[in-house]
């Protein structure tokens, strides 16, 4: 169509969504399309033909400027190296691409003060929502996200009365299971070697450890609980520590990265895993499959819970009114021969 | 300032360039903060204190928008979870939030229809440049290359006379300093657990395999070799077989995710590592490390690779009259307690 024409009709001015209504399409498809950023050749063709028989005029593209429907979803984690969030973020980019979008991934280091710039970021709009896997939760956070004008879906364990989406594992339940299966097999001397006890996982897992070990009925022994960080060459140093002070048989790592420096060192030390001493992760990565003898571990649902936050950001962009909703994935235990011997 | 100044200037239109050259800052910096996607501080300061000066109006936001600098450069990459890329995009992301861009991550599967769809949306410039890094090159992705609209740096194996922007590993030297090191300590039977053969990667490990043996003086025997993909489980799979028919003094494998299914099958048949069997790995990721014995490796340097490739980027956004630039970076060999022993 002539510029003429274009100029023409702005006098009556079309909005995106005059242009989404006509076409048939939300008014996230149609701003896209306008956007240039995309969407399906059948909504392109629509949402063009829509935009042309109401003379959607370049103008109007800045106003949609400012609207600033971008088709783009940030995730914003810790370490785009850890297993788990690779895990979470296939997940999160399957359900985004299906729903047309693209995603934009942050690395913040775990650090609050980068997470809260991102989240007072979302002030200009770069994206149309964010997903934030902190690890820690702190006031400048929960201020931070009370002031975004996009919707921010949170992975992680929010205040109870925090007024947004949020995923959640159940760590307790998850560490709950590992020492019953250990327990089952006969272990008394279940021994505990965590990441860093000031992050939120780290301070779930600790009390969770205690309470398993008083539901299966055993102490808790101080000498069996050591501390490093949520990485493999600190568990490492953290299980050599252990092992050089006491003799469990049996011991449950935070993660499997720390499990697979624990494994390290039980072989180094000559130690039998499972017959001398058994061995159990979190967070079941490719890493417990791939270790000799394999590693059992707990999953935390990291995929499911990609998925479930894609979700709550999605059904909230349609529909911001929502009031905002909790879900909380249960854990699940695979057994491999890293436990299977029973006592 | 007032909208009543705005309409006025607007009569002589100052362009995104006019910005940028009284704000002092690129053009490309002097865009991000027009169109609300950022900046440092002080350039957001003087970009905007520009704009009112010379009355820049939502009108020069629209031209700005057919211009199209988006802020966003994008990565695709064919697994999100390989360790290798998760190495790659850290360092990309690294040299790009310097450069204040924002990377976009797009998981291609290693489908070139995808690779290909992807170069082609690139028409829809909804970013300022690509970095790819596929499996495979064919025809298609050349075609598409030379259409797109927006620059893009090829990581990985281009023909020599294409005209693009190109960082490559040097996986045939990583190949013989893996075989030189093991033919040094004494290994006579090197055997070799290749991926996917008509993966550019696996046809040059292959011919670079052969190569290094004639290099080191040993014979090319074909019971040594086995084939699997790039993944763990096809891997093990491949060295089960291996060791079904022929009985190696050494196994080089590949990648690391092999080697960790080879180390696996080795131990599992009760051989000892490296003392019956030596094992060495490539990419040299923190797998390697993680195993227990630590497996030798071969880095075909992909921080480095994702570094230069963002570094490659951000000079030809600067200035897109460059000629074409090739960099190939030099391996390096880790060796581990996986190799150390010699006969």
């Amino acid at each position: 169509m002539s510029r003429k024409r274009l100029q023409k009709s702005a006098d009556a001015p079309a909005t995106v969504r005059t242009v989404a209504a006509l076409a048939g399409v939300s008014i996230a498809s149609a701003s896209r399309v306008l956007n240039g950023i995309g969407g399906s050749t059948e909504t392109v063709r629509r949402v063009r033909e829509a935009a042309a028989r109401v003379g959607y005029v370049p103008n109007a593209i800045a106003r949609s400027l400012q609207a600033r429907r971008t088709g783009l979803l940030a995730l914003a984690v810790a370490d785009i190296g850890n297993p788990v969030y690779v895990e979470m973020m296939r997940a999160i980019e399957e359900v985004a691409k299906r729903a047309d979008y693209q995603l934009l991934v942050h690395a913040t280091g775990a650090d609050p003060e980068g997470e809260t710039a991102l989240l007072e970021g979302l002030a200009r709009r770069y994206v149309d929502g964010m997903i934030l896997s902190p690890l820690r939760i702190g006031d400048g956070h929960l201020t931070a996200l009370g002031r975004s004008p996009v919707p921010v879906t949170v992975v992680g364990q929010l205040p109870d009365d925090a007024p947004f989406d949020n995923v959640r594992a159940d760590s307790h339940g998850g560490v709950l299971l590992a020492i019953e299966h250990l327990a089952d097999t006969g272990r008394k001397r279940i021994a505990f070697v965590n990441g860093a006890p000031d992050t939120l996982p780290g301070a779930a897992r600790m009390t969770a450890y205690r309470a398993a070990l008083t539901a299966v009925g055993l102490p808790y022994e101080e000498e069996l609980v050591e501390i490093g960080d949520f990485q493999y060459a600190q568990g490492r140093a953290a299980a050599a520590r252990l092992l050089a002070r006491a003799r469990p048989d049996a011991i449950f790592c935070a993660n499997d990265l720390i499990a697979a420096g624990a494994l390290h060192e039980l072989l180094a030390g000559g130690l039998r895993v499972p017959q001398d001493v058994a061995l159990v992760g979190m967070d079941d990565t490719a890493l417990a499959e791939m270790s000799f003898p394999q590693i059992s571990s707990v999953s935390l649902g990291a995929a499911e819970r990609g998925r479930l936050a894609a979700d709550l950001m999605l059904s909230r962009l349609e529909n911001p009114q929502l009031a905002p909703r909790r879900e909380t994935v249960a854990p699940t235990l695979t057994v491999r021969a890293s436990s299977e011997v029973t006592l």
